[in-house]
């Protein structure tokens, strides 16, 4: 199957598809929305500053055959059905959406007249998180980001003996994932700084963010049935953004011997359109290599395809916006930059290694990648290592320091892959910390 | 409200409910069951060696008003909305079922005629995990157990700081939650043993159990809305018996920083009955006094009454049954027996905890105890404790001996309240190791 869908050229008859935006007709992500009349949740495909509405679409007859099938899929108020497809059939999807979408096929005259019926001003709609979300796991496969954190909490081995040999991970709290948009209530629970003999119960005062791409899981496996490595990179549908909220006071506490808990369980906010495996395709890379003297993963983690392409060029940002910029209608800051290749094990390595043990992951199950800092500075994917565990603040050009996050701060992820004509983003993945 | 259903005289027009086994009239447990023609898997309630078909039973016209909401709730393929009743309609429900199965009370006269339609026997059904279970939370507030474990994990701080003020809880998975009778495969993952340089990857060899309790939520709380300590008792529906089956190889090399994952992730084993929380009022204890010197909780964890009666006086074995105990037709040998009064916490504490930072509950989710040990010889709830490790394996009967569990073993959990007329049990918790 030949995809035309990556050529950087072609653009969309719906005009703000074609403005630089994240959702141009290279993109197509899916997602769930209501639309302001209201009515149930349903599946649409962004483009440009409009949602397509997949059930109303199916309703105008636009799709035939697998297509047919997989947008049925794609319609309701989940996207689980349709992340259970073969990956075929979601491509056949993607290829019949650019084709109705793009500028240059005749298939325009099909949808075009409906315009009116079939697209919703995306700034209307209230968009929903992506799929149910079975099961949630998040890595810790950001080797910097690891070595960061390794060093303000076990200073003597920063880098624990596994890590270079297992994808480190743990299952999150799935019913406390929410969109973009939603606030983030200040957690309360148990910390013990070094200078009181006792722990005291009360609000974080070290409330932080995690810069992190979500994998969205499908079709997934049977329980006892492991995914080999070279079989499962088909297994990720696509990425959102994801912030793994922390309370790093809560969690220093905590976190021994089963890892954290209250520290992350009060919020996960994702990005609400999944950008698909076949849009990122041209922006896949090579695994970067690993600094010499680290050891070669073991057989189950190691296919060379994975290594030759099974990275994302995927560059990333995060943005503080606080109560006083706000006031002075200042911009929000960035405040940290990175990539996804400074990641140190690929997705397909994740899901590999998930399943190695019989796991099942399900449709709809959600891999966070870990928080991905780069090496340099500013390059930090949280406040934690940002500010040195508080020690440090950080200097913000509205005169105002940070070493954790206040109530009213906002904190928005981006994520963009190319530039100039083809650039596709990643849309919203913001939250206010309430005050 | 007066509930007469706790009474031990009353017997069942039901026979095999008066024999002494574990579901005589006083219990009343709930489960999803599919009967031996097939059809959608259903609600239904154990009286004695039958089943009592909810779905059927609404449609007979057996229950009016609030009781027959909540049997609608109860009678479809999951027990979520029956799990996010108030607790009074579920206790509502119960009398109604109470008087209907009674031997002694008039409206037996309109169910007993329709038995043969309304009643399947249970050992030609084949069970279902109780409920959807959004999210699976397994705790550690065994302190034995802990004392145990952390004496081989770290002989120098067996016990952390932070265990007796922290419920020790982390996230476990819902996707490989299993009814009694699903066999495990065993895991394969990474160890690294101490002769090792480097790890290596292959089949578990030291695959345990772990002796739990498993509570199931409802109704639950919204995201950002604690539940207070007085109400967090109100929130567990009831309780059914879990087997936490861990790899004790790959846990040890991968817990380190984020808990375990692979070690724990490949299956978990429940009872499928809901013992409800009225069938166990008669059986509420005092929670056990802390030893002298041990720290008075966090005032949010403190409630007079859930002191006085938030503990379960809940006896609990554990069975092995070997290959050769199996050709030799020798019955299964109990391997361990505690009580879930040996537990640190009441399941209310760890409702307040696990919700104290705004983590918000659903109904049907599920809360694993810990592994309950007590604090004499016999009484581990795991074989890693029993034979120190590993070093001490187990002499059995049989003449065999074990140090962890070997393919073809069964190992199989009881819970028992009272004796005599109105005991109640849990049912069956088994599961074969896959050869």
């Amino acid at each position: 199957m030949i995809d035309r869908t990556h050529d950087p050229r072609p653009t969309s008859w719906v005009a703000s598809a074609n403005t630089g935006g994240d959702f141009p007709i290279q993109n197509l992500p899916f997602g769930v929305f209501t639309p302001p009349a209201g009515g149930p949740p349903r599946g649409g495909v962004a483009i440009g500053a409009k949602i397509l509405d997949l059930s109303a679409a199916l309703k105008a007859g636009l799709f035939t055959g697998e297509a047919r099938t997989a947008a049925e899929a794609a319609a309701g108020p989940a996207l689980n059905p349709w992340m259970a497809l073969t990956p075929r059939a979601r491509t056949l999807l993607r290829q019949r959406l650019s084709d109705l979408l793009s500028g240059d096929n005749p298939a325009r005259f099909q949808i075009e007249p409906l315009a009116s019926r079939l697209l919703h001003d995306a700034e209307v709609c209230v968009m929903g998180v992506p799929a149910e979300v079975g099961d949630y796991t998040d890595f810790y496969a950001g080797i910097h980001h690891a070595e960061n954190v390794g060093q303000l909490f076990r200073p003597d081995t920063p880098l624990l003996p596994n890590y270079k040999y297992v994808p480190i991970g743990y299952h999150g709290r799935a019913s406390s994932i929410r969109p973009s948009g939603a606030p983030v209530h200040r957690p309360s629970g148990q910390r013990k700084p070094p200078e009181l003999s006792v722990p005291e119960f009360g609000p974080s005062r070290s409330l932080d963010y995690e810069l992190e791409l979500g994998a969205w899981v499908g079709p997934g496996n049977a329980l006892g049935k492991p995914v080999a490595i070279g079989d499962a990179g088909s297994h990720i549908v696509g990425f959102s953004l994801l912030n793994d909220w922390s309370a790093r006071d809560l969690q220093a506490w905590e976190y021994q011997p089963l890892g954290p808990f209250l520290a992350k369980n009060f919020m996960t906010t994702v990005s609400p359109w999944v950008v698909t495996v076949d849009a990122l395709a041209p922006f896949r890379v090579a695994q970067k290599a690993r600094p010499a003297g680290d050891p070669r993963p073991l057989p189950y983690l190691w296919d060379d395809r994975d290594q030759a392409m099974g990275a994302f060029d995927i560059q990333l940002e995060v943005r503080l916006l606080t109560p006083r910029m706000r006031e002075r209608s200042m911009p929000p800051e960035v405040i940290g930059r990175s990539n996804a290749t400074d990641l140190y094990w690929t997705f397909a390595q994740l899901v590999a290694h998930h399943t190695a043990g019989g796991c099942n992951l399900r449709p709809g199950d959600l891999l966070g990648s870990g928080t991905i800092s780069g090496p340099q500075e500013g390059s930090q994917g949280s406040l934690l290592e940002r500010s040195q565990g508080g020690r440090k603040p950080i200097q913000l050009s509205s005169g105002e320091a940070r070493a954790f996050l206040q109530d009213g701060d906002e904190i928005s992820l981006s994520g963009s892959c190319g530039r100039g004509p083809g650039r596709i983003g990643f849309g919203r993945c913001s939250a206010v910390i309430l005050g």
